[in-house]
């Protein structure tokens, strides 16, 4: 954690840098504060994913509408304050790099944050080793 | 809201219209109705993901199954009627538009309806404007 | 029930197997025993999506870092016992199948079990005819 999928409708891509907006979303992620002013992510365990449909539709089909939809799932047991926090850093970086687009495409932008409530979890790559966790990200909540 | 995601395997995809089945969906939720006869979701933020995946397996591999998983996420606090409601119109809507399939090759369907419990939501886009919500959908809701 | 997807960046592609990683998943899905010994997941409704991502940031960008991220949703009331039996089912024969990619590339690997909590659920498929589902699989968890 924290995991980031975008999930975008084809008419998005040749209109939006969709690879910035990725790496934008990721800096985002590691630039959160909490109510602490501390880092709310690992390093390590921040990734973005952005998924573009295949077919899709949108509204009713008029005015050549897209959508990009942002999904966070990160580790429960974190504040209000913080998941607010979180929020707000990642809509303004997605609307700051979606201007272009926003100024020349009717698209759907929606970014909604879930708590993970999974009932196993293991981690098992190589990249602690590559990026080792700073003191004030907790473990428990990596 | 809603947002559907269908994830399908290969090689339904030159067995079935896919982006047929985007729009077929998109407009069976337009069209549900709660148990007071009003429009569930409002037009602009309805929107329909289908992501072919890259690799797959099905069962034990055998018959050269494949499989189509629809999954839906609505706002939370609708009544346990709208869901079925919702369920019963977008079941029927898909077996219809996938009878070629259906006849043609082994293929497993689940359609699943979750309630979102987001911690953030954030709407960003510039659809508002061109899909003015009804008297009838909610704003909570939307 | 069970549905895994498997979401990863582009640069784990030429490295590894993932057709193959998408078949040894479901052949330990369908492995996968509870507590008593019985088998958890009936043969007909597993299914493994691998979705590989068109664009991606890992951590801080360094590195090349590359991430698959794993998600088994299952129905929920199982036993905490057979959550980690699964989970760890699972772990071992991705970790045994990916070692080669982990021997060549930076990669985060996480793997993750949610139980389900649709409000909604339809079956409409084929399947059902060709994989009868054995005794021990109770229809209710499905």
């Amino acid at each position: 954690m924290p995991h980031m999928v975008i999930l975008y409708t084809p008419q998005v891509e040749p209109l939006a840098d969709m690879a910035g907006l990725c790496r934008v979303m990721a800096d985002a992620l590691l630039g959160s504060r909490d109510e602490h002013g501390q880092p709310v992510f690992p390093v390590g365990g921040t990734r973005v994913f952005a998924m573009e449909a295949r077919h899709s539709a949108v509204a009713d089909g008029s005015h050549g509408a897209g959508f990009i939809y942002f999904q966070l799932r990160m580790a429960r047991g974190r504040s209000a304050a913080t998941h607010a926090a979180v929020g707000q850093c990642l809509r303004a970086a997605a609307a700051a790099h979606l201007q272009p687009l926003l100024a020349a495409q009717a698209v759907g932008l929606t970014l909604q944050i879930d708590e993970g409530h999974e009932v196993f979890d293991a981690k098992f790559g190589n990249l602690h080793a590559l990026f080792a966790p700073s003191g004030p990200a907790p473990t428990h909540h990596a």
